[in-house]
């Protein structure tokens, strides 16, 4: 089975000690997956990762989507690292490697006009003025705690190096791509040119599977199931579910914006209109469980 | 034919900005160098860019391999960018790709009991103690400017991912590959692991060459030619020369360490004992020219 792997920030660590670490956790349930036979592709997220760059960088004045081709490198050095060892560890011969990926969206975007993602840290008034006439940043306060930069959250349309990641796969090589969603660009002239923004991962994942071709989507998070309810007494784990149940439940409004329902968004838009195709979100322990349908949330039509 | 590439200095930019406009002008000649029909592979350096990462990432206390990684995406993203940008402007439909690459090199290598290649900003006598002390680092006084840290600079042995880079040579794409002369690791208990040191971009790009048997090595920085008795009023440029000549003009001290010497060994290094292969040290600029023989130092058995 070809299958994309969707990394969520419990997979990767908050300080370059700790997450070289956590990665040796994180590569064993995807080797079982390699040794179960499937053709795996990795994608991940970088929030906290591409946060702390832009922050420490800020004195060089690095532009975010340079930021997030740094966090590409940083993550994907662990992770291809980690896993070759595994590989290497279980005598399974297989490359590994990172590509440093560039995912298009559109400039006319509606993400654009109002961004919404916040990154970095807090400033207080002053320097949130600052910021915005020196740098023309888009500042919002953010609930009492102070002011952050915010930028766009465009949708992924497609992905520049996707002939590269397919000659990869072909040839048996497990790829680790579109990190952090990918380094965001804009057709321009007739140019590729980066521009500040987030694309969301799970989002940028489910846009690598459908060009790809890929029989499944596996987002692998902190809890074992999609949730009605959550946190409730009345919850109720979600374990086979329609894309049709799925749509009415957004539309009741179980899922938190920016952490479930990007991910249900994201595996709906995968699934929908193919028969044959399923996406499962389950933790990163159980990722081989899911996959063989006994964990996690499955959503086909 | 099939050339490798190594990107001096002058190929990239002091900043951001500066870089993102220089790699514009980078890539044309690697263009002229495809258009000709050549496979290219891709090397460069990064000893400004991995200095401002290190020092800016200080407080995080990134290692000195994952710098290395993100100075790998970072510049990997302009060059991949700016080629694929000129390729398309030039209708030729080619995928250009960074990878990013470990580089093997033994942790008995000399240069882990020397450290000599000096990294990062100048440090007063206070401050380079605490260094030692708080993070261990090898600390050396240079000539009157201060105290610098100083890391090892091995040689490499292999290319952990070489099989990749020939999968992707073999389906036409243009590979970014072992920026920084390569993320530096050890096999330690069977395991790749990360090493604070500098691999020399030169021999690293030598040793690819030498890996994936490209027919020629091209080494690419601001001047036109190797030259004698260098900025002297009986300086003699070298057009062509053998890898006899060269060993005696090497012995006779005419090349300048940590700057023309590394090239020139890299060159003989890959040259040496191979009939049909060659290599060339010429200006960036020239680079179509050089492949032709008709510019730069040519340098044959």
């Amino acid at each position: 089975m070809k299958v994309v792997i969707a990394l969520g920030g419990n997979a990767l660590g908050n300080s370059p000690q700790k997450q070289l670490e956590l990665v040796k956790e994180t590569v064993k349930p995807i080797a079982d997956l390699v040794c179960d036979g499937n053709e795996v592709i990795i994608a991940h997220g970088n929030g906290p990762q591409v946060g702390m760059i832009n922050r420490q960088m800020m004195n060089e004045k690095m532009p975010f989507p340079e930021c997030g081709a740094m966090s590409q490198g940083y993550i994907g050095y662990h992770l291809q690292n980690a896993l070759k060892n595994e590989l290497n560890a279980r005598r399974i011969n297989k490359e590994v490697v990172t590509l440093v990926t560039q995912v298009l969206v559109d400039e006319n975007d509606e993400g654009f006009i109002h961004p919404t993602k916040p990154i970095g840290e807090f400033y207080n008034k002053e320097e949130a003025d600052n910021l915005r006439k020196t740098y023309g940043y888009t500042m919002i306060e953010d609930a009492n705690r102070g002011y952050r930069r915010t930028v766009a959250s465009p949708k992924p349309i497609d992905i520049i190096e996707k002939n590269v990641i397919e000659q990869l796969i072909e040839k048996d090589t497990i790829v680790i791509t579109v990190g952090g969603g990918g380094i965001p660009v804009i057709l321009k002239d007739e140019k590729l040119q980066g521009v500040p923004a987030v694309i969301d991962k799970d989002f940028a994942s489910a846009k690598l599977a459908e060009l790809i071709d890929a029989d499944a989507l596996c987002i692998l998070t902190a809890v074992e199931h999609v949730s009605l309810n959550f946190g409730k007494p009345n919850q109720i784990d979600l374990k086979n579910v329609s894309v049709s149940e799925l749509t009415t439940f957004i539309e009741e409004g179980h899922f938190a914006k920016g952490s479930m329902l990007p991910k249900v968004e994201a595996a709906l838009s995968f699934v929908r209109g193919q028969k044959e195709k399923f996406a499962v979100i389950a933790s990163l322990e159980k990722a081989k469980e899911a996959l063989q349908l006994q964990s996690g949330t499955i959503i086909k039509n």
